[in-house]
């Protein structure tokens, strides 16, 4: 099956928002089967969408359509695919509940304009919105499925993968794609390729197989992708691709999927009953916050404390104040003394430090900015190491983090530096 | 004129790459008055592409493609545009003298193939590449202008820059348009709407002018776009617009343009020589790591206490532990207390606290997730404020720093709640 992914708003046009959603529902689709083979967007015009959807539809087997759906005069989209399906709307009393439901929980009242979120055109499966108070329309008609999604990234994501896409798994045969993907970190593009080889020793050129390096500023993803006939043979060609990677670089491989490095490090610790507590100079806060995502850390993240001051780390951590005198704030000593005195002020089991010159301004010859050492400390050793990363402030920030978290999970699992 | 934006190649088509080019290249035109009405996205596809190009090309006056120009099987742009023109290929000697000193630099020496990047369509106008191999493509043809670049974002980004925009900039004479974007948070788009009224109080509907409610989970946005005569007469038409929405709004309204609200509350801050500490339970890190996002921070930004256990409020901020047992930990009085607390133990000028649930679990009936306590403190008042928050445990810690940040920004500036 062919899809044909329409997108719908001015901010699109004019380029104030960068569209994610294209590229997210290709993604998923392309993950049952189903090819994406053009992206169109128009603005929120009758005619434009009306004319979008014609040619869609006269081309295409799935349409999905997202975009246009909320309270105001110009989300014209229901208007449209009712027009398109010459049909009218109806209160869907399911979704009028979410409303309330909604406004309940905001402790308010839906005015005229939100109860009319719960309209539907009349004949369409609906698809409830549980983040979000606009419905999503699922039409089948003349052996074509056209879905209809809110623009709101999360809101439409939660659409595909709670209704979209297990109805096209039951659906589609033929040749199916799998794709996995191994995330590494802490070793560049170039070196992970020379210690991987030659691809097609891992694989012959006519099996299906392909690989691909897919550089980002916390890490490269090798993404294995697999044709075959059924599910169970692209699986088993992908565990086979995945195995032999593994045989090359799998002390750089923190993840397999989606999973992030925070989630990684969570199950490790929690699987060992340990409890760790940070200190954050220069991440501010950001390796807390990427653990805290994880729902459950509270199970081993005990504290963390930000100590941007002098005064702070020294009146929170213990840092002797001379050490700062004499080495600086962004030292081997410093970090080491942070890590040591978060696990003991804490009495956690593990303390991670972080301390660096995250710029644009703040750097010196001799302490570059980019420059950051980050500490471990446990009840054997306390150590730290310096890093030195390229990028803005932000990207420094975050490949500090990316780094902490990384030398947590090779020190957990005693992964030799 | 009018704009049709084309994009190549298969990557797209899959997902594995968010298309940024479109919104760039629409928001450059956009600036010399080209309104791009529609974006179309194909593979790598001869057919695909021709038909892309026939479409455009009747419907628009300036058509822009981005892909395809590789060295490689796969990127067959160039033969299409050939074949669309009814051309042939021929060298380009400044574009090949290009390729030699890329490989020299490289200390390498061009292929067949690297030296093919210097074939154009013969009678186009080139648009040379500083950034890497490929030129791009210029045809004006019938009072339409037809602009091939490659898909690199950063080349693609050098011709614009360099070529497509400085071009246009001395074309365009008739309409120009201009936007303005005042960011709110805090209030539902509908309330923020029924504030507003009629939006044709604001600006009669021939006057040029278009206003543009943009939700997302940490505010709406108010977008006004303005065309006219001139860019000084664009401006005018805004200012006046902005105006009466900032008498109808004011309160609601953070920052204007692409500033966050991090950035807006520093500022506050740095003007007033205030300094603030944070205490965060449900936001695990995610304030301070905004906060700590603005460069020259460290002025402002005394110290953050991730205070996830019990034992850590207690410890860190001197909460009172009968507090938690009789309140629990996520309530008004715990949220003062750390707010307060904060503020004594870093002897900043005021104290942010949040507490609360973020789920998926850990809610109960009486206390739901989504439900936060965000506590300010200052010299003057310790209060705490209730919120709701709907989404997953990313959107609600989100919510959660965005309100806690708006509270601390309307306390500075004496708003009333």
């Amino acid at each position: 099956m062919k899809a044909e992914i329409i997108s719908i708003g001015d901010e699109l046009l004019i380029g104030q928002v960068i569209n994610s959603n294209q590229a997210y529902i290709a993604e998923k689709l392309n993950s049952v089967g189903i090819f994406g083979d053009k992206m169109t967007t128009v603005g929120d015009d009758e005619g434009e969408i009306f004319s979008a959807f014609q040619k869609a539809y006269a081309s295409h087997d799935v349409i999905t359509v997202t975009g246009g759906l909320g309270p105001t005069h110009d989300d014209i989209t229901r208007s449209v695919v009712c027009k398109f399906f010459q049909t009218d709307s109806i209160i869907n009393e399911e979704a009028l509940e979410n409303v309330k439901r909604v406004f309940t929980r905001l402790k308010s009242v839906p005015r005229k304009i939100n109860e009319d979120q719960a309209l539907v055109p009349r004949g369409c499966v609906v698809i409830q919105n549980r983040l979000g108070t606009a419905p999503g329309y699922f039409f089948e008609r003349d052996k074509k499925y056209f879905i209809v999604m809110p623009g709101v990234p999360y809101e439409m994501k939660a659409m595909m993968d709670d209704f979209v896409l297990p109805f096209f798994m039951k659906q589609t045969t033929g040749l199916v794609i799998r794709h996995r993907t191994l995330k590494t970190t802490g070793i560049a593009e170039s070196f992970l390729a020379e210690h991987i080889g030659d691809v097609h020793q891992l694989f012959s050129p006519d099996s299906g197989l392909t690989l691909a390096f897919l550089p980002s500023s916390l890490g490269v993803r090798l993404r294995i992708t697999a044709k075959a006939k059924s599910a169970d043979e692209a699986e088993k060609k992908i565990q086979d691709v995945e195995t032999k990677l593994r045989g090359k670089v799998e002390k750089f491989i923190y993840a397999a999927g989606e999973e992030e490095l925070e989630s990684t490090v969570g199950s490790l610790l929690k699987d060992r009953r340990l409890r760790i507590a940070l200190a954050e100079s220069c991440t501010g806060g950001l390796i807390a916050n990427r653990i805290t995502d994880i729902s459950g850390s509270s199970e081993y993240f005990e504290r963390g404390i930000i100590t941007y001051s002098n005064e702070s780390k020294i009146d929170e951590l213990g840092v002797p104040s001379e050490l700062i005198g004499s080495h600086g704030a962004v030292s081997r000593e410093v970090a080491e003394a942070m890590a040591l005195g978060i696990r003991t002020v804490s009495g956690a089991d593990i303390g991670i430090s972080t301390t660096g010159i995250a710029g644009p301004t703040g750097g010196s010859q001799e302490k570059p900015v980019g420059l950051v050492w980050i500490g471990y400390s446990d009840n054997d050793e306390t150590i730290a190491l310096q890093f030195n990363f390229g990028g803005g402030r932000r990207i420094i920030k975050e490949r500090a983090a990316q780094a902490a978290l990384e030398l947590l999970r090779r020190k957990i699992l005693k992964i030799p530096g």
